[in-house]
């Protein structure tokens, strides 16, 4: 799903010191605060802990995180983690996501068309090797040559196809990482209950707390076509969690931005957020109708719809968050407070106090064109799988041919096994989904640059936007995996060769989507990343290094406890609710409504079971999937949401409110037991 | 349409000093800028040539203006103004909105079940009876007697149905005026085009210049039966306009904010207007999807979308233009100004320095209201025309036992022929299209509430939005006019007694709907009414009084010249477009493909002939339908639109980029004669 759309992270910097003595932090694991935690809750993890919770955790490349909880590499994460795997396994005749899935044999384990899993199995510090290759370079200069030994250092880690190797930029560029993991593209569906309960509260609920969701998804590693054994895993919680207990969280959120200079912010604020919420809030509309019009409708919608409801309701937070006037003064003044430092000291002025003006008129360059590369570049205008597959075949067929430091980051060599994974991938594709999300996507891109735009003009010429999509749906024949292997085998002959009406588009959208990309890297995002570590640097000057980098979708160990918070009108909300709170909370409505199996087992559960957990662990979007570690190492747990105050926690952590909200580890062991007579699983767990 | 909603007009004062000598100002019929005129164009309209264009100029009640252009009651407007009225009389069977409607002869000219024009026949100064009854008075009491009194001047006035009379608010509360208006509910439709050429280019072309609209229809008012016979009416054009001819503007512009309090635009910025917009771009992603499961569903639901679309692009113009700092700063500038030369007055500081602290206290006394108020007591919760007559039925009955001065504005003597008239409208309500609004508009309420919310619980109940908007659709009879007239009759005796299920929704709500609408009254808009009139003194007394009051959908005079404009591009917009324009820029595919009448007609037509015209007039929303006057006091044209930078008018004038856009008279006249044959109105329309 969504292969068109490259999401780009936003760049962010460090934590705020105000919030030193919380339970704040996405620690890395090479550097974690043992300490304080010793301090604090009296507890220290060694690096030998650590490196076990480290090894047992993983993640899904699409954007989720997950855990190894058996030595046969059963993965525990979320369901909407694996969601869209399910609804490709499905068909009009067995939804799956509506049915749950339940593999009665490891036989019977089914193979995702998409996942990709990573586990961490090393990290090598290569800041010297990068700061060498960019030393003394400016903005567009610095960005090619920083990009250049990046792909060459990963080319160099990544010797099977098995390896991936990332360089990771931490501390907006205070250090660099190399990131080596063992790379799964063998992934198998093993349990997944209804979407119903999985789900329960559906939009309402989602980001909320009471919670009763069981957002759990089991999935299988496999090497050889076997079960992939594995030495670490996490042994499942003998006691679960109660409130007060430590909480452990490991996982990989995707980006904070608690440093980020606040004209980055700003264009968040009044540019970027508001347009993704109207484009993300008609095409809900469109979905919720679509979805009306027949039940296959709905099932082949579903999961899309899900993800662009998710995504409103978060950047909904976000939004609100940049809106509060008081919350968003507080970032005014830590960066006036860094900058006055940064004055204050001649020599920290030479180096540093032009970062912030310099990224200013950054932002100042990008937002003329941010709309036409939203459109054009990111994809937004083209939103449809076969656009998505046909910009791949003709972008991998030129990029292929260049050395590995000189092509675009999303085909190096390393990426090249997830780029032809995506291209190559079996899943479904549904013609009505496709017009629908395409026809939609040209009407935004004609309505965002204009009818009379020359862009816009090339593309539609005398068509309207839904003639355009059904032509290129009619005419091409890339729904046919055979069809792009062909052209993926054939490389950039064949691709040029091809008269499939997508990849004839993909073709000639190519040199103004590039142009338009090197524009962006070179009067933006280079200035960005140069003057960001700039203000890196200028921080660690200012408040010391003892700090944890912003998240840039990398395995961090953030440490909590089980804790409530009273909210702004008084309510006091405890951390814990139990089965009965579901029953309770029914209505026989969706999405209130539980699944029958939940019904029929009523009378066999013991309803006092724990069923959502919410903790003050620091985590955020990105995370879903994480285990909830217990202070002996052991699975005590799923994150798969925060409450609403997390999403505030993009741009700083406050304690009293922000909360992580997982599955407990005893309605795991209750619902797999008694309610799916999942029998197999529950033993695996249990290492019976 | 949209009978739930009560739209409620955001305070505002008045104009910027600094635009003095543009084109700027929508002035008052009595106290009209004719020596200014006469310096700059060397023209001055006497008294005689104001009143003249007073009387031949009309409002529609629901929201536009236009003009009589014959001795017989012939009106001419919007196509746009009067969609609802030819979706209204369309079928499945015959539309009218597709196919254009023209009344052969007068016999043939059909009634619209919910127009209401009104002639503005006098202007009675009022502000010493309304000063003397608030005197002394704070907030919520100042508020009650300020209405009360309101309220029985117009009583006075209003001595029989075929009268409307208004007292308005003008320069905030610095003056008030009763408007004494003629009305006509007997409205017929005489001539429409095709909706593809009366917006032609459709929402991607709306609010941009060049067009090729012939945004127009012709109504006729009645009287007795019979055509309304008028002394005062626009003779039409006998030479057209050309660049740079003087072209005044009569019409009724909604509501401009051009010295509202920074604080309450704030408001506007950060929640308001993006609020709104998440909700329209929603709707309008469900009634696309709508429109394309049948040509009926299209149909019946175009009107909405039109209507939604186009409040979608006026938004987006003004949040753009709050977003702009630059602009946004000249406002925060302007406002500091006044306050500064208020606070060097030792005198004017006692009086005033205190206003603009209190508006930014009822704007923060608001803001925890907003979202119950928007969706409980302004009705977007409910979005159903079902729903709507309900509540109005409830209110009715109880509102009618109360004295005069006593009730909900609204429901105010002089306003309740209005009221009725849309409780007994004949206009056709589909079940599926209300069922998909409120819906929707149920699923909102939950969204923006929170499913816990205690209001949420009574309404949904156990039911999902979509179930309990079907089982009020299944149970009421409301559609039938009858039903309804027999609740209005039978008052507050009946409305208790109805089990419709609407009127029983409506009524179970109403206690704690009113109980909002007097927070609101008693402590956000006694308050802002209260504050803004003194600002509105202050502004008075440090910039003295001659200048023009905000809209407030009262009749305004307004001068410029046919001018076009150069884009921040550098690209030079000329201010005439020609028919040859339209063919060039048909592509064939909606919106963008002219009616076959067109394509038929083309050889016999001039192509030369001018289309679409720009000027500066200052105009906004509510000006649509009004006629282009020239120096002869002729009809010249119709205004439809403005540009999109006229949607910074809200706030500000900028004579070098904000045009007004309409329809050429001699379009009209080409279109009328060689495309329709409507023969016999452009005799009428000549005088012949």
């Amino acid at each position: 799903m969504n292969r068109v759309l490259f999401v780009l992270a936003v760049a962010g910097v460090l934590a705020l010191p105000r919030f030193a003595s919380a339970d704040e932090g996405m620690w890395l694991f090479n550097d974690f605060p043992s300490a304080k935690l010793k301090a604090k809750y009296g507890f220290e993890p060694d690096q030998k802990w650590l490196d076990h919770v480290r090894l047992s955790s993983v993640r899904l490349a699409e954007g989720c995180s997950g855990s190894i909880v058996s030595p046969d590499g059963l993965v525990m994460t979320n369901h909407h983690c694996a969601h869209s795997c399910i609804e490709q396994l499905s068909s009009a005749k067995k939804d799956y996501v509506a049915s749950g899935f339940l593999a009665k044999a490891v036989a019977d384990e089914v193979k995702c068309p998409e996942i990709e899993i990573n586990q961490l199995v090393e990290i090598v510090n290569v800041t010297e090797r990068i700061v060498a290759a960019t030393k003394g370079l400016e903005d567009a200069k610095y960005n090619q040559a920083q990009k250049g030994e990046m792909s060459k250092i990963e080319k160099e880690c990544a010797t099977s196809d098995q390896l991936r190797c990332d360089v990771v930029t931490l501390y907006h560029g205070g250090q660099y990482h190399l990131y080596k993991y063992r790379r799964f593209q063998d992934v198998r569906l093993v349990f997944a209950p209804e979407f119903a309960i999985a789900f329960f509260g559906g939009d309402p609920d989602n980001f909320e707390f009471p919670r009763y969701d069981l957002d759990v998804s089991f999935l299988r590693i496999y090497e050889g076509g076997k079960p992939a054994k594995t030495t670490d895993f996490l042994p499942w919680a003998k006691e679960g969690l109660k409130e007060g207990d430590l909480a452990f969280v490991s996982g990989h959120p995707g980006g904070t931005n608690r440093l980020t200079p606040t004209s980055q912010l700003e264009l968040e604020r009044d540019v970027t957020l508001p347009r993704r919420l109207q484009y993300a809030y008609e095409l809900k509309g469109i979905l919720d109708q679509f979805g009306l019009e027949s039940p296959e409708k709905k099932r082949i919608s579903n999961a899309l719809l899900f993800f662009v409801e998710n995504g409103i309701k978060a950047r909904k937070g976000r939004l609100n968050a940049l809106l509060d006037k008081p919350f968003f003064g507080t970032l005014v003044t830590r960066e006036q407070q860094l900058r006055a430092k940064v004055d204050a000291d001649p020599k920290l002025k030479a180096l540093y106090a032009g970062a912030w003006p310099a990224v200013a008129q950054a932002v100042d360059r990008f937002r003329p064109m941010r709309d036409r590369y939203d459109f054009l570049e990111v994809g937004r205008g083209f939103n449809s799988d076969l656009f998505g597959i046909a910009r791949m075949l003709v972008r991998l067929s030129a990029e292929i041919e260049k050395p590995n430091e000189k092509r675009l980051r999303e085909y190096a060599d390393s990426n090249l096994p997830k780029v032809k994974m995506e291209i190559l991938s079996p899943a479904p594709i549904y013609d009505e989904l496709e017009l629908t999300r395409l026809s939609f996507a040209l009407s935004k891109l004609r309505e965002e640059l204009g009818p009379d735009d020359a862009l816009v003009k090339q593309v539609l010429g005398k068509e309207s936007p839904r003639e355009l999509a059904a032509r290129l749906l009619k005419g091409s024949k890339l729904k046919d995996v055979k069809v792009r292997k062909a052209l993926l085998d054939g490389g950039a002959k064949a691709v040029a060769a091809s008269t499939d009406p997508f990849v004839v588009l993909a073709r000639e959208l190519d040199p103004q989507a590039r142009e338009l990309r090197k524009k962006y890297e070179d009067e933006v995002e280079g200035p960005l990343k140069k003057n960001n570590e700039l203000i890196a640097k200028a921080n660690f000057a200012a408040y010391g290094t003892s700090t944890y980098p912003d998240a840039t979708f990398t395995l961090r160990m953030t440490y909590g406890t089980v804790k409530g918070w009273t909210r702004q009108d008084g309510t006091v909300v405890k951390p814990l609710t139990d089965f009965a709170g579901a029953f309770a909370r029914e209505t026989g409505s969706e999405p209130f409504k539980l699944p029958d199996s939940w019904t029929k087992a009523k009378a066999k559960l013991d309803l006092a079971t724990p069923f959502d957990v919410a903790t003050d662990d620091d985590i955020i979007g990105g995370n879903s999937g994480s285990p909830i570690i217990n202070r002996n190492g052991e699975a005590a747990g799923v994150i798969f949401d925060g409450n609403i105050d997390s999403l505030a926690g993009d741009y700083g952590f406050d304690e009293t409110v922000n909360r992580a909200v997982g599955v407990h580890s005893a309605a795991l062991i209750e619902a797999l037991d008694k309610i799916y007579g999942a029998k197999r699983i529950v033993e695996e767990l249990k290492g019976k």
